[in-house]
């Protein structure tokens, strides 16, 4: 297993090459010709491919994760539209996530509230293996976070902290039925034994620093998750998961880099070693051994949020205790492979056989067989231990290498007839290859710098493999310029041929790391229209009219207010005073699709929010100056949208002015809980 | 001038009928098939016309606001992909926009910091009468503010807030060399004549609330903006602007409506009168007057925030007073025109002619002369006067009009060949009619009930007439569902033909107001690709990795740091205590296109920050936990990003820990000014 670095050695000192490894991304340099395009030749057969006409539907949902933004993007396949931003870990001023009080609550954390998330992994729950279409668990990369997104409303419905946990990169991995989500952690860190980190120095590494895997248990009916027990593990990097099927079904395996345990200068400390290992651990034995009594317990402190269906607010749990495993207590319960040098990616095939290894520095793929493992197991074919885990004999678990598969690979998913397509970073390609005899049959140029690439279904035991979404890390000349800052790129490929073939560059919001996809028809049908007025239980809903009100009580004045097209009610407040906390509580009370009504107040130090049918919200707002402020609706509803607006009186400090409002009696008030069309 | 709601008088009560006005945009229900696309027809020609092949650019920017998200978005024409997003008036977790130290200032206002906007109108700076691709103005609907998007980086440079406004929506419009960006108040608001609102009821809202329009400087050079001077006027809404060219090349046009002054219940209040008004001010004139000492000065309090492009800094200014006129003071600086009841759009064509009224309510679309306009004030063909200032006749400035074009017409734009293009909200369609004989000669059904619709160049003297994107406000079944929650839509129509044909659906994000569109080439060549790090002049900038440094002040303490691939100096830190503010200045070294780094920290009360190659952005991080937390870049950069990472230690508040930090000696050290590769 020759590594780009070893091959490299014999002619240049190491710290340069790693260098260039670094710089390979830009190596390519600009090859686009740009201007306008009015010559352009048109593949027509590649624009039909992905062309959908006005009033036709995408054949399959794509759900992008939006990296540094924390969000997770909505893409329709094949024609590249982005057709939603979710909100997760980052505020959204666009509709209010994370400012409005009903979903502030959704981004608290132990470090206070956190307003921001690298979202990286997003993974659809499963039911006998195959994606359900039910839920959509992502992970927070930097502040240790689960969440979970429920298909038929797209919202984000709960989110979790990991405890003992710094940087949830190999997250979140469900398992076939979502028995368990996995989440790894990416630094290993002093534990305090309190859920969090201790107060020790870096020079102390090597004897403190832990990782922690986490299993988390998920509610059959509704999603919920509940973190059941945590493997604390030795001190490595953990970069990326994945579970088995099949044969493997019981198992999850883990990429890990780091096995240097350096705390300093990783580019070239975590890059001593020839080898680093896959970690591989029987979550259904792990689980046996934690109701078995195998677990110790420590205390915690952690958030669990979640979003109540029916009153739309979201709600903080702060959890106090933590289970964990120790592997030198559990045999059989973890293993070591190993594996080249700092891999990235792991992918296990839709048979359950075969484990591939993307070694970033590598010149080969190794491929593990699940069957020999099990061989290994029985024979105790190991080559020492680390921390209690057997290790096992490279040879022993290895099915075979795809030899000079191309530069830098970091990922790899199927296509279900056999075979694989890996993402080449430093070579800028997608290579195709057979799984069984490990030859390349096909690789395509891909621009530039791949990281993530996507087969609908092509992590599970059924891919549906018609197209291949890669996700390129470097945009650069793509597109037309739009300064320094770029979006990021994905190329759609079809790969229903024997070769493959380009057929659309789109970019991307954020930086998509990785991808789900699932058929249209598998979530289309249960989507969510509009909430139910009749079942809307929020505490301070209105949902007639002449039930609005204006109180106050000491200095916070309670607004419950109502908005139909086209009108807010009440819509002329008086008796507010600087300095006091307002709250708007705003019920949309429109029953029919897409009339929501937006919600602002000039000069507001809140965002808006933005109210669905049927649902209420709720906007803060301290007003600091005296004056008379406009409030009106956000979101054009109607031909009258214009006129949907009202005023607030602000008084000074102490004044007298009593509260006040205007109903608007004489405005044709229809029923509350009928569409007006 | 029959209107919609005269022709239905006899039949119906107002208010029901009002209603169906307002509920119209659903009337028209849900007429899609949806489900899987595979045995769909293409339109191969319609295909081919909007596809981009891999490797090409779009032929066109547009520039679509962002509406209730409060950002821009910039759309590639034809292929309706996104290809930015440009945060202005909203907080941007994506790239630390409004969370970093240096943009922070740039969301400060009178009312303190305010972390959203409803983004309205997109307007591209003018030189002779066309878009020169230099900057983009555009409007805070809200609180009322006027910002500057610099063309070559795509970034917000400069945020104005206007004093003596509330609810900034029929703003910004350019005069044909930049002269002045002119800016009007939505709402009618009580001034306190310093500058912001008065504490008096609503009940008073015909004595005391008046109006104002903004006359704002622009440099010829740079670009920057100053508030010359305001004209106070009636105590109407204001609600859409445009500018004269031509022989109207002095003059800009204000619809108006709520002439009738109500403060409650607008949508009927405002809608009694059967004519409101066409406001027309000669802006050379005014510009004249207040030279000529006839305005007033008034106290003032409004920030004005600008991005310093060396230092990437932001800086708030608080300015002190502004000066104003009153029409009835400057005689023949303003006039009114009557319009059909509550017109919303005011669109003047290429020649600068004429100007078309889009009265909402109105039958009939009336198309206004500008030469007999200057007729009539020769003549003083008037009808009276408001606050002094004179109305015409309505016939001594009526061109003619489009008879029954169709129900709702809310804006118009030309293809520069003699046609117009109204949008049609009520009943959803695009409707093509002949300037000279007002004809109509083309409709296409849109889906659903659009609002804005933009033709390059259409609202200049020579617009691009080969497409027109329509801005629709209701997407309903357009594309998958989503949830409650969708993303708007547009649509992209070719017009290159005697009849329209449509192209292309495309969602976008947030909602669209306004779009602005210019050839590539104008925009493209001047774009940059990174800053010169000898340019940076921050001043905590490190140019060289030798000169990071970690310095404690009291409770302050100041991490200078460098960013290149692949590490982060220093990457351990130590000595820093819980409550501490941290602040992490990190310079990227970077000399190359799209090799931005980004920063976080976990658990960070804050979003990460992105720095693109040669700038310097902060973190400001206030630890609340002891312990150890990694940071790591957020932007995958390399093969081994993943290793771009350290370590900061946070001890008890008092702790003896001393602040400590390695440089990472042994790394390979490139030319700070260098490109790596």
């Amino acid at each position: 297993m020759e590594t780009l670095i070893s091959k490299f050695k014999k002619v240049a000192p190491k710290a340069a090459l790693l260098m260039a490894v670094a710089a390979g991304a830009a190596l390519q340099g600009c090859n686009k010709t740009g201007g306008d395009d009015s010559d352009k030749a048109v593949d027509s057969d590649a624009a039909s491919a992905v062309y959908v006409a006005p009033g036709e539907h995408d054949e399959l949902y794509s759900f992008l994760s939006g990296g540094f933004n924390g969000q997770m993007s909505v893409y329709g396949i094949p024609s590249g539209r982005l057709l939603k931003i979710i909100p997760v870990f980052s505020q959204f001023p666009e509709n209010g996530y994370g400012y409005n009080e009903e979903t502030k609550p959704m981004l608290q954390t132990s470090h206070g509230f956190v307003p921001w998330d690298d979202l990286h992994h997003p993974k659809l729950s499963r039911t006998d293996g195959m994606a359900d279409g039910r839920w959509l668990f992502v992970n927070g990369n930097n502040t240790p976070r689960v969440a979970r997104i429920d298909l038929k409303t797209f919202e984000t419905v709960e989110i979790m902290e990991i405890p003992n946990s710094a940087g949830n990169h190999c997250s979140p991995y469900p398992t076939n039925n979502n028995e368990y989500v996995i989440a790894g952690t990416r630094f290993s860190v002093p534990l305090d034994m309190k859920g969090g980190t201790a107060d020790v120095s870096m020079e102390e590494y090597k004897d403190k620093f832990r990782g922690s895997i986490s299993f988390i248990k998920v509610d059959k009916e509704d999603g919920d998750m509940e973190l059941d027990f945590q493997v604390l593990v030795p001190g490595f990097d953990y970069d990326l998961a994945n579970g088995g099927k099949g044969p493997s079904n019981d198992w999850v395996f883990f990429t890990t880099y780091n096995t240097e345990k350096s705390a300093t200068l990783k580019e070239l400390g975590a890059s001593q070693n020839d080898r680093d290992y896959l970690a591989a651990i029987n979550w259904k034995l792990a689980a046996k051994y934690a109701a078995e009594g195998k677990a110790h317990e420590m205390p915690a402190n952690y958030y669990h949020n979640k979003l109540d269906h029916g009153s739309f607010q979201a709600k903080s749990e702060v959890k106090k205790t933590v289970r964990y495993l120790l592997p030198e207590e559990c045999p059989g319960m973890m293993y070591l492979l190993p594996a080249p040098k700092s891999p990235h990616g792991i992918d296990v095939d839709p048979t359950g056989e075969y484990m591939v290894v993307n070694g970033k520095l590598a010149s080969s793929l190794p491929v593990f067989s699940f069957s020999k493992m099990e061989e290994a197991i029985k024979n105790k074919d190991f080559d020492g231990e680390v921390n209690g885990i057997p290790v096992f004999k490279y040879e022993s678990v290895l099915y075979g290498e795809v030899k000079e598969p191309g530069l830098g690979p970091l990922h790899t998913e199927f296509d279900g007839k056999g075979n694989a397509y890996s993402t080449m970073f430093v070579s800028s390609e997608v290579v195709k290859w057979n799984v069984k005899d490990l030859k390349v049959t096909d690789r395509i140029p891909v621009y530039y710098s791949p990281g993530h690439l996507m087969i609908p279904g092509g992590d599970t035991e059924k891919p549906y493999g018609k197209y291949l979404v890669v996700m390129n890390k470097i945009t650069k000349d793509r597109f037309l310029p739009t300064g320094p800052e770029l979006m990021h790129s994905a190329q759609l490929i079809d790969i229903s041929g024997e070769k493959m073939k380009m057929l659309l560059d789109f970019p991307t919001v954020a930086e998509p790391h990785y991808a789900q996809a699932i058929k249209a028809d598998l979530v289309a049908p249960n989507s969510v229209k509009f909430h139910k007025l009749d079942e809307n239980t929020h505490p301070e809903a209105v949902k007639n009219e002449k039930d609005v009100s204006v109180t106050r009580k000491g200095k916070t004045v309670t607004v419950k207010m109502t908005a139909i097209r086209s009108h807010l009610t009440p819509d002329n407040i008086e008796g507010i005073q600087v300095g006091d906390t307002v709250l708007f509580h705003v019920t949309n009370l429109e029953q029919d699709w897409d009339v929501p009504h937006g919600f602002a107040v000039m000069g507001a130090n809140n965002a808006e929010t933005l109210i669905m049918p049927g649902a209420t919200q709720t906007l803060r707002w301290v007003p600091k100056q005296e004056g008379v402020f406009p409030f009106y609706c956000t979101d054009f509803c109607s031909a009258l949208h214009q006129e949907m607006q009202g005023y607030v009186r602000v008084s000074p400090k102490g004044s007298n002015v009593p509260i006040k409002f205007r109903m608007g009696e004489k405005r044709p008030v229809p029923p509350a809980t009928a569409s007006v069309n």
